[in-house]
């Protein structure tokens, strides 16, 4: 960075934006969001501008005021992003959006790489559902290719004589966004990759974290992954490949099952991630710093743990937040939002030298809390 | 804290505001500053009003929105801290900020409660100044009672006949805010106390900090301070001594000088403080965060140090940030101002598990920056 310092423009202005905006003021980074909404979470600490994705009108002026572009949001229209290009750096690049935000095309490069994945077939029609169920068999999730999240725009089927129900769910869908049959695996476990890489290819990942969801959200995550060494050369080495077939830069997550000691590629998010979140308080850099200073074209910081990490999501609704900070190293993200069923409204971090330590700390917060069932994946695991 | 989160007013709106939004927004408070600059650096985080210190029509709207008031800047009169205790709590208050505004109050209430001080004497008139100086005896250093700072408003007598080149320096201030003389402490070193007292009287220290000033102002601070264990008892007893007597609520620090193994009192600071500064990176819980939660009635946070850390004050401009995020667990703080002679600009914190490898990490980033001499009271340390 020269004597100017940078402007670095932000697509979305939710929880990502606004962590991305607390660990990188830091740097001396100013921050512009550009939202639909018209009082993202991020508004609170960044200058935001209210337009739509598809109106470049409205987005020129947030062009003009960046000097690089970046992205809360992975759902941006590639043609926004495209555009955004003739004004701008852009990172990561529409390429790398375009793969991600499409199921079928991120899961052709998944194989494409070496990179197992569930069985998939893509479903345009009713027909394509039959033949897709007669292929790959039940049970199956039948997911929307583009927009989904969180678990929205997935319907699964237990037997074949679901088929219609699905379509009746996801039918509608097939036309804009196709849809895709993916196998239900039962797997033994979802671990993820938090990876970042520079402009200049420099590639980190942080330690494996696994991940437990509740209703298809994301509802705990433990780092390092216990137990998960044997897999951890051949998950890195994944979205080493992964990154550098998309040219990718920024902090990229690529989320795993495991079945058997085999990774197989679920989907990858072109953005910092809810299952890196605990990085902010359990890593020397944090995702959402490294993420800035990657799409600015400054030297990556480390990746390493500090001891070992558990993070809570907070869905909904905020817990009290006085009881939990009695709790020794806990860490409290109020996204500032208000309260809505199945919104991600914050997250706590507790973090601990050791792993009994880390059970102990959880096991605290989570009666203080009354969260005893959200933490119960992480007190059920054995203390090794 | 119930449903509805606080907003915490700050008055000014310097890097030490800044950097308590960055630290205090996870924990869902919103931050409202007002500053008599326009465009003071944490306006650049949070929403920030205009008005003169003891214009209470300007200050009124900004006490009107919110339901707690801190402190970036601790010289703020004493009488607009009161008028602020009719609308909103305020912390710590006026008597806290009134004692540590006057250097007379300050070493009194220091002698009153057994932590010994350099001898000094008021001085109002030029006649007063050759009665102190022959009491007290040179070198000595003439300083104002109040609104000094960073060195400002400081005049050092090598001996008596340096009197009259004092009195033309600072004679003209004695009638607005009185001058003290303090005898010269030949200290072999200085550290700081960096104390938090929450509102139900909880207190908490970090380990204690050494610190090295160059014309003044602080450069370079070590934490925890290697040698101090048979002084920090007695250090941290009297700060809390200290924070009693006070009824003080939030962070402060307690600057002291050690000679023979002794400590002796040289000032507090109401506020957040420099030497504090380590503890963003360094510490399980910053300054900055205890300070947002003491002031709420939040439960405090976990004082640790993780491993040591060293805080290399940048004066007037910022390094170049890049050679400075290659070294291993370099910490990054650029305030967002511009460059000034003698100004704050930001601050680099480099951390490390032990004191030899922090010694690696300064020397290369001292290297890389071009700050060997800055860095040369650390190097020279022994590594034990």
């Amino acid at each position: 960075m020269s004597e100017r310092k940078p402007v670095l423009g932000i697509l979305g202005g939710g929880q990502l934006a606004r962590m991305m905006v607390l660990e990188g003021a830091p740097l001396g980074v100013t921050f512009r969001i550009v939202d639909p909404a018209d009082t993202p979470c991020a508004a609170q600490l960044a200058p935001t501008r209210r337009a739509d994705w598809n109106d470049l009108d409205a987005l020129a002026p947030f062009a003009e005021a960046i000097d690089v572009a970046t992205f809360d949001f992975e759902n941006v229209p590639a043609e926004t992003a495209q555009w955004l290009t003739e004004h701008v750096q852009v990172h990561p690049g529409p390429r790398a959006l375009a793969v991600a935000q499409d199921r079928m095309a991120e899961k052709t490069l998944f194989r494409d790489i070496g990179l197992d994945t569930a069985r998939f077939a893509a479903v345009d029609t009713r027909a394509d559902l039959d033949r897709a169920l007669h292929e790959i068999g039940a049970p199956a999730i039948l997911k929307t290719r583009r927009l989904g999240y969180d678990g929205k725009g997935q319907f699964r089927l237990r037997d074949a004589v679901d088929a219609d129900a699905a379509w009746a769910a996801l039918g509608e869908q097939a036309a804009q966004h196709g849809l895709i049959l993916e196998a239900f695996v039962p797997f033994d476990y979802e671990v993820s990759v938090i990876a970042v890489r520079g402009r200049d290819g420099e590639f980190r990942t942080w330690p494996l974290t696994r991940n437990w969801h509740a209703d298809g959200i994301l509802s705990l995550s433990l780092a390092p992954a216990p137990g998960a060494d044997a897999i951890a050369d051949s998950a890195f080495a994944h979205a080493r490949t992964l990154a550098e077939r998309l040219d990718y830069v920024g902090v990229f997550a690529l989320e795993l099952f495991v079945k058997d000691g085999r990774v197989l590629g679920n989907e990858m998010a072109p953005r910092v991630h809810n299952s890196g979140h605990w990085t902010y308080d359990g890593a020397v850099t944090s995702q959402f710093q490294n993420h800035v200073r990657a799409v600015l074209g400054l030297p990556l910081g480390d990746t390493s743990a500090r001891g070992c990490s558990v993070m809570f999501n907070w869905i909904g609704a905020m817990p009290p937040v006085a009881p939990a900070l009695a709790v020794g190293d806990v860490h409290w993200h109020d996204y500032g939002k208000s309260s809505r069923p199945g919104r991600k409204v914050g997250h706590a971090t507790v973090c601990a030298a050791d792993f009994a330590t880390l059970r102990t700390r959880v096991e605290a917060l989570a009666q203080a809390l009354d969260r005893v069932e959200q933490a119960s994946p992480l007190l059920d695991l054995p203390v090794s």
